[in-house]
């Protein structure tokens, strides 16, 4: 049974972003090298080598996302994530993972803001057939209206049952389409639900032709394989498929200048406890100046990472007024990275209390900085989930993946561990400048009715 | 020279809506009456006989506004419709005013989210001349490439004189971004300001092709002429334009559930007072169940339009705790409608307390709705307003132009008053329904400098 998933920013920095964009020091010589080439086609390939067992990992990523999808159309790349799981001339209606799964393997895909990936895991022997598989997939799906109406279904009964039956997961669309004035990451990636309701097989199969190419994509294969034997089977099989010249990477509006904080307020009686909710727009990888989302990384790592950190420390240990806090910093969006804290706050305490001791943890990083040993610590948590990471071949090639498909190059990502371990305690005070209010929202859940109009109980 | 407008929402509620869909009791047989009909290439022409001076007043409307803008684009339909004073092959560069003032009239135009109109005032005999160089513009405009940055610098100093330079503009703009989740009445009718930097020659001829077409346009003549001669007219110099099968209405992202009520706070040093504001997304008249615009409208009249609103009364004259109060409904989208509330607190008086006694305004009149001398005495006040407007030629066009321009129809202009007369007091009591706090946003505006990120001022 697939389970597609579908990326949301919190999700994804719990997974992906410490899997995909992670450290650290003395690594940098240690870790696996990737080698990349690039078909006449324009199919960008990197290869990177894991003997250990005789299985890969492969990958295809492609540079489109729920970001880029037409308005009115939200979900649409999500939909057409699931659709690609029906039929092409040469794979029957819902086939492609039953053929996946019969030579042993797994497979699954996902999709984000920026991303729509599919994957395989298979023993090496197999891959030349998940290759031909998924190259064919890439131009000859064929979808016929009346699956597609079925599938429909499915996501609308995925949106239920992720969003819909859980007043977190709505307050977290709401606090996304507060937080970002004019870019498109305001839109949930799984789609506003009066829109997915009305996606139609012609909606799917536009954003197929204009975006699913081979110049548009990036295979990622990581295991037993040489880059030389992934070359021979690429070119026999991605390489036969044309380049189309109509795909170009969609201009996104970007933020105004924000001038005032926005808040939002949810009321939900499923709602199991009060929790309090802060989102600030910051720069991501892609977007950074040199070394500054490495700085972001470590001073959230720092601020509110676990038991240790100051916000943790702060909320639950000393002032006692909560019974969690924390928060992190996903910098792998491809137009702008996300920070964002949470509290559920003990009973009594107000809203108001949880705000002022995390601005005031935050204030005190602004004047006074972090302690040499509170950098050192957070640099060495990066190094031990970037190893435990780097074991999971699933993991590694979504660390390349993602990076590579939001921007970042080869040498980004493997200078990586070598830059975070450069950046001073210096640089993680300065960086506290992105943590500003203006271009924040602050969300908060109560377990209550919600308000009704006026006159409606009456 | 030239004040070409753009209008706002507020501008408009104070100025088009009361002007346009405006009433009243026994006035349903005396107003004027409007003929119709269409020329074979789709443009569709009304004319309102007005024959107490030898005088015309000419607009043409088209089914274009802001919320039709492509992403990104932003600023786009306000920026042609300046660019429509250029050049045509036949009026020189910048011609078109100097010609219409050389024959004694007045022009100007403006744009709005849904609509964008172009008008001239004229001695009845100047009449043919100016349809003759309105038919020229709306499809052989010339834009040279200089003319065009010369003009986005005018509309991007447009933008800092009335937003940037007024914090409660600025405000505007963001309670606007804040009370749509979806919907591009989110984005300012000027546009973004690093959006309309961008804006191109290519960008505005895009736009001018896609809507400018006779089939996308409605021609509303009121004065001192007859149908008759208006079609011939119309027949010589639109009627030559063929029809363009391409025009289509753009359709538009709906509004998904709203969940939560969204708050934001503005500081800015140049703000004279504090000033606390809300808005409520609404049915318009192009989107409400029959009788509940109309019901909206009186509604807002008895809560809140002037110092004998229930609003002001309990707000500036018994509670003493602010020095204004009020609010407006806008019924004119073709989407949705807008209702708004204000208040400038008294020195000492915490926005909560201004909210507070709003909300128990509402209340009331949620729980009992209001009194039978209210409602007659709101019904006379629009039949002022209705008989102050006919007498102006200008507000009789954009009454017509207006409301057939987001989707009524002749009819229901003119059953208006007599609609509007049926409202009962029951009605307005149901209409209050419409104040639901989930489709709101609140906003103050502080005059105080504001937040700094952290660490800016060390």
């Amino acid at each position: 049974m697939l389970t597609r998933a579908l990326f949301h920013i919190r999700p994804l920095i719990i997974g992906l972003l410490m899997l995909s964009l992670s450290p650290v020091t003395s690594l940098a010589q240690t870790g696996p090298r990737a080698t990349e080439f690039t078909l006449p086609n324009g199919l960008h390939i990197v290869v990177v080598p894991d003997n250990r067992a005789p299985v890969v990992t492969h990958m295809v990523w492609y540079r489109v996302g729920a970001a880029d999808e037409p308005p009115g159309t939200s979900g649409i790349a999500h939909f057409l994530e699931h659709l690609m799981f029906k039929a092409t001339e040469k794979i029957g209606t819902g086939e492609f993972s039953k053929i996946v799964s019969r030579l042993g393997g797994q497979d699954n895909a996902f999709t984000a803001q920026d991303i729509t990936a599919y994957f395989q895991r298979v023993s090496k022997d197999r891959l030349p057939k998940v290759m031909e598989m998924e190259a064919d997939r890439m131009v000859n799906l064929k979808l016929d209206e009346k699956e597609v109406l079925t599938e429909r279904d499915v996501i609308l009964e995925e949106r239920r049952s992720r969003v819909e039956n859980n007043p977190s997961a709505i307050l977290d669309e709401q606090l996304g389409a507060a937080l970002y004035l004019a870019h498109p990451y305001r839109i949930p990636v799984i789609g506003w639900e009066h829109e997915m309701a009305k996606l139609s097989r012609a909606d799917a199969m536009a954003f197929y032709k204009r975006f699913y190419a081979p110049n548009n994509a990036i295979l990622v294969v990581t295991g037993d394989v040489t880059p030389e034997e992934v070359r021979k089977l690429a070119e026999a099989t991605y390489g036969k498929i044309p380049r189309n010249p109509n795909v170009k990477t969609v201009e996104r509006p970007a933020e105004p200048p924000h001038r005032a904080a926005r808040r939002i307020e949810l009321k939900d009686p499923r709602a199991g406890r009060r929790t309090w909710h802060r989102q600030y727009i910051a720069p991501s990888y892609t977007t950074a100046a040199p070394g500054e989302a490495e700085a972001l990384d470590l001073l959230l790592k720092i601020l509110a990472s676990g038991p240790t950190s100051r916000v943790y420390r702060k909320l639950v240990v000393e002032e006692k007024v909560a019974s969690s806090a924390g928060g992190w910093y996903s910098g792998s969006g491809r137009d702008s990275g996300k920070i964002a804290f949470f509290s559920v706050p003990n009973d009594g305490v107000e809203f108001s209390k949880i705000e002022q001791l995390i601005d005031g943890v935050i204030a005190e990083v602004a004047a006074k900085g972090v302690t040499q040993e509170e950098l050192e610590r957070a640099k060495k948590a990066y190094l031990a989930e970037y190893i435990y990471q780097t074991d999971n071949q699933a993991s590694l090639a979504r660390r390349y993946g993602w990076a590579l498909t939001v921007g970042s190059t080869v040498k980004d990502i493997e200078e990586w561990p070598e830059r975070l371990s450069q950046v001073t305690a210096d640089q993680v005070k300065a960086a506290v400048r992105h943590l500003d209010i203006l271009r924040s929202v602050t969300g908060t859940l109560l377990p209550e009715a919600p308000d009704q109009p006026p006159g409606s109980r009456s």
